[in-house]
């Protein structure tokens, strides 16, 4: 997928170097026009989705017999398409599957792209379904100056990452250089939804221009394909009538509005959607995230003392200027990158809570966030490096083999 | 291919019914501006292609030791680009091989479509050399008004026709929507095309609008890929260098001007291409050949009786009004329909050459012309429809399933 299928890497600025007055988000740009973010409101009217109320939240907590998890009540995960559908199909007993991705742009990932994979495994748990993870190499090849080979070599390293999270026996990771050329019925998918598409179209949903090469023009079919589960016979014997749940970031919205619309022409479900909000980059939302900035974020390779330097030195403070003054007016929350941050990873919901009431009180400094945020990394970080190690090339084939899952309908 | 890779059918008229004043001749529609038909002089300066001189006739027969096929001797295949190179290469032992293919767009084959493969058997004789035919099914889906598994179906019906005269050891018929999920090399290889192409040159090549499916617009690349060796690793063990000849109808020009276009950029050496005219419909060069008028062509699955009763009523005679007239006047050659017919199917030069001139000279009335037509293509016939009736299913699969070829280099 264009940025992660989870949470995309958020840019304040137009191509032009100047702030937009609208926010901007598709799936290779996304622009908020103000300093606080993106409007994620405006965006649920502006889309056609629906926002996650307390209503959806407590159809969670019956159909699962726990409460949804705190990306959701939290409001990161925050608008859906046909959710309460899924939510019902599954009180029937009846299947689904879960759709992501990843367009693995470099061989580096950062805590942005861990978050989708964190609230994925959530799901597949809780729901206990099947997981087809995309990894769009084919789209990084046509979109960035790479070799196919690189391209496809990302795909590998950044699996890796993904792994030590995800069941196997549930889960199939593909590359689209490697899947596509092995599997008919996902090619003949490809085909259904390209006939279905117009050029207008593609151009009206995602910008294209006639100087962009023919292959980016047709990709959004094959993002779209993963969506019907025909085009997966060896794990739905064959079944096209399984409904799929797709996780993403709600840059990624445009590809499954497509979607939606095709799929009954071609005779399939329409997916639902979660989608969520963006992750912010360390020096806040009024700057650029940026894979080739490592100081812009932390990464999945950082050592204890590199978060502990970058959280520190680039965590964007909402604090006062001075300590006399954080005292008298209290903390912003709402602009503080070590709270925003601990939003996203610390699941304990009262401490979280206390640490807001305190820090907006003016009682808990800007430090005492950051060392806490410092401490939940570095273990965080600890334990994700140390599965990964274990993570060998023959463990992501396992993943990555076309074959059987655990689906029992 | 669009129509047959080989000869394709010969429209006179515009989309509108009017007569264009100048040809038209692209994958979808030929149309002629003048009743003597296509200017092909004319259509080899405007596609920069070369003609097939005595010069390069001359190299042919040296290169092969044999005189080059009546096909090329009568300025049927009138048009190259690079066969030099090709005689060159095979002078000096060295590899290529050839690439057609057919859009199965019915199960009904006439003479039009049997032309092509006749001529490749022999080139793959002449040379030796192994050969891919590419069943373009998922373009038939795509242009027309017919399911996916219909136009698969149409693959098997067509192959079973070209079966019989091509060498097993040596070919492999493939169908996109089985081959392109059977192949990741062949995936690869329409991505690198795909980015190496922009809408803007689909459209200036290929007269795309915003209007056409992105399906459409993204085909170019699949009918290109079967020139570039790397899409066959199982037949050329993984080389990417080995050059290829496609023997198509002019009409099929486009894409290869494409091809040969991107080839350097990715890497692969340009095809080479035997350019041939186009088959004539029995009502002559005025008329449309249309594969839903049963009147227009005979058919690979036509009955004895049928072929006699189609020549004698339809094939548009060159001949006298009257018997008194032809003897004054002599017959037309040009435009008689029976005589065309004989230039693609008699083999004999001498027995043609004389049939010419006595026509020519009023000796021979349309009726003898017609009758030497009906015997040969009953012959023709009835040995095709035997060879057919033995061909099963599971001598197509052993056709289509990707396998090594004979190929010693």
């Amino acid at each position: 997928m264009s940025n992660t299928t989870g949470m995309a890497n958020l840019n304040l600025t137009g191509d032009d170097g100047t702030v937009p007055t609208e926010d901007e988000v598709n799936p290779w740009e996304v622009h908020a026009s103000s300093a606080t973010g993106v409007d994620y409101d405006k965006l649920i009217k502006r889309f056609g989705s629906s926002p996650i109320d307390s209503a959806l939240l407590s159809k969670f907590e019956t159909a699962l017999g726990q409460p949804p998890h705190f990306l959701l009540r939290r409001g990161i995960v925050f608008s859906h398409r046909d959710m309460d559908q899924i939510l019902a199909l599954h009180s029937q007993g009846k299947p689904f599957f879960l759709y992501t991705g990843r367009g693995p742009s470099s061989e580096a990932m950062h805590m942005g792209h861990v978050i989708p994979f964190l609230f994925t495994k959530w799901l597949q748990e809780a729901f206990n379904v099947p997981l087809v993870i995309q990894m769009t190499d084919d789209e990084k090849f046509l979109w960035k100056d790479i070799s196919l080979e690189t391209a496809r070599s990302y795909t590998t390293e950044n699996a890796k990452h993904n792994r030590p999270r995800l069941r196997p026996e549930r889960t199939f990771i593909f590359s689209d250089l490697d899947y596509i050329g092995s599997s008919p019925e996902f090619y003949r998918n490809m085909c259904r939804v390209q006939k279905a598409v117009t050029f207008n179209q593609a151009k009206g949903i995602f910008g294209f221009t006639e100087s962009d090469c023919i292959g980016k023009i047709s990709f959004p079919a094959i993002q779209a394909a993963p969506s019907f589960s025909s085009s997966f016979p060896q794990i739905f014997n064959s079944r096209s009538d399984i409904p799929c749940l797709i996780p993403c970031a709600i840059d990624q919205d445009p590809y499954f509005r497509m979607t939606r619309d095709v799929a009954p022409r071609i005779g399939c479900p329409k997916p639902a959607l979660l989608h969520s909000t963006f992750f912010p980059a360390l020096q806040g939302c009024q700057t650029k995230m940026s894979a080739s900035d490592a100081n812009s974020s932390v990464f999945l390779t950082d050592t204890p003392k590199a978060v502990k330097d970058k959280i520190n030195k680039y965590a964007f403070s909402g604090g006062g200027a001075t300590v006399e003054e954080h005292k008298k007016n209290g903390g912003n929350c709402d602009i503080d990158v070590s709270y925003q941050y601990l939003r996203f990873f610390l699941d304990d919901d009262q401490r979280l809570e206390k640490i807001r009431q305190d820090y907006s009180s003016g009682e808990l400094l800007t430090g005492y966030l950051k060392k806490e945020l410092i401490e939940l990394l570095q273990a965080f970080l600890k334990s994700h490096q140390e599965k990964r190690k274990a993570v060998t090339n023959e463990v992501v084939k396992q993943f990555m083999t076309p074959r059987k899952l655990k689906f029992d309908y």
